[in-house]
C-alpha cells in the first residue's frame, strides 16, 4: 500500500448510515412481499422472455425473527463506467455477507464481466476491504465493458461459479448491466444452477432511475465535483469579467447531469439535449439563441458567461441523426474511394456531393475543424465516433461566426472571448460524499439482505433517500420490472429503459421557470468543494433533482 | 444579493486567524526596526532609483504601548490574475483600519489600476465587507491588468486621491504589480504628496517569495484544487488502465504549481520548466523520455498514465525559443507577403523557408496542428501566442508519431490512448482553504498596521506559516529589498526578481529522487477536495513546498 491522504485516512474511519431496518436486524431482515409486478411496457414478451423471474413481488424489508443462514459464496463485478462510491457497495455487500455467516465468501471478478468469464478474480478479504471503504475509483477489482449477453458466456459462467462452489453474483452497473443481470438470473433458473443474481444501480449519468430506484450512485458526488468546478469558474467569470466559458459535462444519452449542475450553480445557459430532441431544434436555431444571448448582455456591459452542455448533445439533435447516420451508411459503401481522397479537405468535398440535400445542409452549416472531426479516426465498425466531436468548441466558432455578421452592422462590436472546458474524468473517481458513502453501503448491504432472503433477478432497492438516513427504507425490485421492448441494431431487444429528463418534471421545470433571469444577469451559486466534517446541511445536503423530485 | 450556497453561509461565520502579535494588540502592534536593507543585486542602480524608499530596516511587529490614531482613507486595488483569498485581504484591510480608528475610511478602487487612474471607485462598508468574507474571487472590486508605471499616471492617481483626502494606497498583487508599487511609493515621496504606498504578495503561481514572503496568497488554495483533481484523475486511470492523461496546470513563469502538485499527488511524470532550461533540453528529447515511459509501463502491463505539465513550458524550451523570436521577428518583417499566402499550408511552407536553420529545424520538427497554432491568432502587437499553444496535445501528438515508428519494430505493439487536460480557471477564483483565509486576512491587517505605523514602500509580510498561526509572525519589509536590475524589451528596469523553482531546492530534490518510482509504478496519492471543518491534518496543512522549504 502506498502513501494515502490525510483525508483518505481520515475518511477510511467514517461508518456509513444504513437504513433503520438494516441497523437494528442487520441482514436478517425478513422480507415482506407486495403485489405481482408488471414490466413498464411490453408486457407479455418481457414475460414470455423471462417465464421464472416475471412478475416477481418487490420486497421491502422489515425486522422479524433472525434466522440461520449457510455461508454464502458469492462473486461481484463492477461493470462499466466508473462511479464514485463502487468500493463502498463492495464493503457493505461483504459486511453484510459476514453478518449473514462469518464463513460466507466474496469473490471480486476482475475487469468487469470478463473477468466473470475467464475466471479471474481475487478473495475480498476483512484486510482489502478496510483499506478502500469510502475511497472513489473501481480500482479494487477494476471494471470492464464486456458485454456478458450470451448464452455460451452464460454456461462457462456458471461452470467457473461451480468449481468454485459461488452460488451468487452481484452485478454493480448501469441499465446495459443490470438488462444482461436479469437474463443471467433467467438463465441459471431455467438451468437449474442454483446461481442467483442481483443488481445495484451505478451510473453517474442519472439515467438509471424509476419509482424504486430514486437515483443510481455516483450522481449526487459526480455532480458535486462538477457544480465545484463549474462555480469556481463562475467567480472566475464575473471577476475576470472578459470570457465566456463553454463548458461540457459528461452523460452522453441523458442530461440528468447538466441539469442538475444547472439547478446547483445557475448558469446563464445550460442547454438540454431531451428539450432539443422533443422541440427538433436545428444546431442554428442553438447556436442563434446562444448567440442573442451573448449580444443581450453585451449591451448590458457584461462580456462574459458561463454556459452548460451535455456531453449527448449532438445525438439529440434530429438533423445531425440524419447526418451521423447518412456518413456511418456513405462511408462504409464507398470506403476505398474516400480513403483514397488527396487529404481532408477533398474528403469533405467528396462526403459533401453524396450526401442527400437534408444532410449536405447540416453538414454545410458545421465549421471546417468539426467536419475533419466527423471524417477523421472512426471506431473499430467505421461508425462517426460522436463522442469525440467537441461541441463546446462547435458552439463557439459557430457563435462566432454568427457574431462577425451581427457585427458588420453594429457600431459597436460584441466583444466576445471564450474558454471550453470538458468536466467527465474529473468527477467519475471522486471519492463519493456522505450521501454516495452511505447510499452505496446501503445498497451493497441490501444485496446481502437479498440474498440471505432467498432472492434472484431482483435489484437492491433503498429508498426515501431524499430524507436523513434514519428514515430510509430497503428492499428489492424484480429487474423485469424495469423493462421493455427496444429496438437496437435492427433487433427487438429486452432492455432496461433509460430515464431521460421529463420536461414536465419538477427539475427541468424549476430549470425552465429561472432561466431567463440567470441568463440576464449574475446569479451564480458558488457550492465549493464537497464537506464531509462539517454542519449537516453542507454535508449531507441531496441533489437539487433528488429534493426536487421528492419534495 | 443572489441565493449563496449552504457551504459559502456557513463560511461566512469563519473567523480567519491572526499571528498571536496582532490577535493581542489590534493593529497598534509596536514597529521593531531591524538592520538597513539591500536590494537583492544592483545595488547602487536600485538605490538611485529609489531614494527614499531604498535601505529601510525590516520591520517586525511586537507588543507595546498602544496609541491614538488619526482615521485613514485609504484605497486598495486588486491587480492582475486572480488567486483565491483576495476579498479576506480587503477583510483584514478593512477590519485593522477600523481597529486603529472608527472612522477610518476604505476606498475599493474597481477594476484594478485603472480604476485609481480613472478614479472609478465603491465605499467598502460593514455590510459589503460581511458578505465577502471568506469567499473565493475578485468580483468585490474586480481586478485588471493596465499597468500602473507612467509619471502620468503617477500624477493622475496623486491627484484622485487628493480629491478624497486619500493618504494611502494598497496594493493587492504579483511581482509586476509590486514593482509598480515600489515606483509608486518613491514618487509619492518625491512629489512630498503625503500618500503611502503599501503592497500585498498575491500569485497562485508562487514565483513571488523570498525569505520574507514564504508563499503568495492563493497557492496552496489553486493547487489543493488542482491537487483533487489530479488525484481524482488518477483514480481513473487506475481504475479504467487505458488512458493516459496529460495534464497542463496554469503556471506561465515558474512551475511552482506542477511541482507543487506532483508532491501532492505522485504522477508518472512531471515536467519541471526550469530543468527543462538548465539540461538545454528539446523538445524532441522531452517527447523521447515520455515515450520511453510509456514504453516501459506497456511492458509490465500498464497502458496508463499521468503526466503534469507546466503552462509555460514552451518557453523555457531552448530552440523553441529561438524558434518564437525568429517567427515575432519574421511575420513583422513579411507581414503583407505572409496574409497574402493562400491558405495554412502555404503560410507554413513560405515560414519555413525563411527561417533560420535551428530555427526551422525545431519548426519541422512540429506537428501541423501546432504549426498552425504558431501562424494563427497573434496579439495585438503581432506577436505568436504562446499561451494558445497546446502544449498537452504537442506532447501527445509527437509521443504518437514516435511510438508509431517503435511499434513497426515491435512484435506487440505498444498501446497509446491519451486525454488532455488544462487546469487553470478551476482554481483561480477557489474560495480559500482554512490557510489562504488565515493568511490573507492576516497580510491585510498587516497592512492595516504599517499604515498605522506610518510606513510607506513596505511589502506587508506573515512569516512562520508553515507553523500553526499561532506561531505567525507579522511584519513588513522594503519593496525595494526585493529588487534587481532586469532587461525587458530592450530596455533596463528595476523589477522584483521573480522565484523560479531552484533545482537544488528541497522541493525538486524530492521530486528528482522520487520520480522514477512515481513513474514506474502507482503511487498515486488521492488528496481529495480541500476541508474546512475536520480534522487539523486534513484542514489545515500547508503545501508540500512550504513544508520541505522550512522542514
Amino acid at each position: 500500500m502506498s502513501k494515502i491522504s490525510p483525508l483518505q485516512k481520515a475518511r477510511s474511519e467514517y461508518s456509513p448510515k444504513l437504513p433503520p431496518v438494516l441497523q437494528e436486524c442487520g441482514p436478517f431482515a425478513t422480507a415482506r412481499l407486495g403485489e405481482p409486478t408488471q414490466s413498464v411496457a411490453d408486457q407479455d414478451a418481457i414475460r414470455r422472455l423471462f417465464p421464472d423471474t416475471y412478475g416477481m413481488p418487490a420486497v421491502t424489508f422489515a425486522c422479524g425473527e433472525s434466522f440461520d443462514c449457510e455461508p454464502i459464496k458469492a462473486g461481484v463485478i463492477l461493470s462499466g463506467g466508473q462511479a464514485p462510491g463502487g468500493h463502498n457497495v463492495i464493503a457493505g455487500l461483504f459486511d453484510g455477507l459476514k453478518g449473514l455467516n462469518p464463513d460466507s465468501q466474496l469473490f471480486g471478478f476482475l475487469g468487469g464481466p470478463s473477468g466473470l468469464i475467464d475466471d479471474k478474480y481475487i478473495m475480498i478479504t476483512e484486510e482489502l476491504v478496510d483499506s478502500y471503504r469510502n475511497t472513489g475509483g473501481f480500482d479494487m477489482i477494476c471494471s470492464g465493458r464486456t458485454k456478458l449477453e450470451k448464452t455460451e458466456q452464460f454456461a462457462q459462467v456458471a461452470t467457473n461459479c461451480k468449481k468454485h462452489g459461488i452460488t451468487a453474483i452481484i452485478v454493480i452497473g448501469g441499465d446495459d448491466s443490470n438488462t444482461n443481470a436479469c437474463t443471467l438470473a433467467q438463465y441459471m433458473l431455467t438451468e437449474k444452477t442454483g446461481i442467483r443474481v442481483i443488481g445495484c444501480p451505478k451510473t453517474i449519468d442519472g439515467d438509471l432511475k424509476n419509482e424504486w430506484i430514486e437515483v443510481s450512485f455516483g450522481f449526487d458526488t459526480a455532480t458535486k465535483v462538477y457544480a465545484e468546478l463549474i462555480g469556481n469558474i463562475m467567480r472566475d467569470a464575473n471577476s475576470a469579467r472578459k470570457y465566456w466559458h463553454f463548458i461540457k459535462l459528461m452523460g452522453r444519452s441523458a442530461s440528468h447531469i447538466a441539469l442538475e449542475c444547472a439547478l446547483q450553480t445557475h448558469p446563464n445557459a445550460c442547454i438540454v439535449s431531451e428539450e432539443v430532441a422533443a422541440k427538433k431544434m436545428s444546431l442554428q436555431e442553438i447556436v442563434t439563441d446562444l448567440t442573442k444571448l451573448v449580444v443581450k448582455r453585451a449591451d448590458a456591459k457584461m462580456n462574459f458567461g458561463v454556459v452548460l452542455i451535455p456531453e449527448g448533445l449532438i445525438e439529440f439533435i434530429p438533423e445531425m441523426n440524419v447526418l451521423i447516420a447518412e456518413l456511418n451508411d456513405l462511408l462504409a459503401k464507398e470506403e476505398a474511394a474516400f480513403n483514397a481522397q488527396a487529404d481532408m479537405s477533398a474528403k469533405i468535398d467528396f462526403v459533401a456531393q453524396r450526401l442527400s440535400a437534408a444532410a449536405a445542409g447540416a453538414f454545410k452549416s458545421l465549421p471546417a475543424m468539426i467536419k475533419a472531426q466527423l471524417l477523421g479516426d472512426r471506431d473499430p465498425h467505421g461508425n462517426v465516433q460522436v463522442s469525440k466531436i467537441e461541441t463546446e468548441k462547435l458552439l463557439i466558432v459557430m457563435i462566432e461566426e454568427q457574431l462577425a455578421i451581427i457585427n458588420a452592422g453594429r457600431e459597436k462590436a460584441v466583444k466576445f472571448s471564450s474558454q471550453a472546458h470538458f468536466f467527465g474524468y474529473e468527477g467519475r473517481c471522486a471519492a463519493p460524499s456522505n450521501f454516495d458513502a452511505d447510499y452505496c453501503y446501503s445498497l451493497g448491504y441490501t444485496a446481502a439482505a437479498l440474498l440471505g432472503a432467498g432472492k434472484t433477478g431482483y435489484m437492491a432497492s433503498v429508498r426515501n433517500v431524499y430524507a436523513p438516513a434514519s428514515e430510509w427504507a430497503a428492499g428489492g425490485i424484480p429487474l423485469t420490472m424495469m423493462m421493455n421492448i427496444e429496438r437496437r441494431h435492427g433487433k427487438d431487444v429486452p432492455v432496461i429503459r433509460k430515464a431521460l429528463v421529463e420536461l414536465d418534471g419538477k427539475p427541468f421545470k424549476t430549470f425552465a421557470t429561472n432561466r431567463d433571469a440567470w441568463g440576464a444577469g449574475v446569479e451564480y451559486v458558488y457550492p465549493g468543494p464537497i464537506q464531509y466534517f462539517g454542519p449537516t446541511e453542507v454535508c449531507d445536503r441531496v441533489t437539487e433533482t433528488l429534493a426536487l423530485e421528492h419534495a
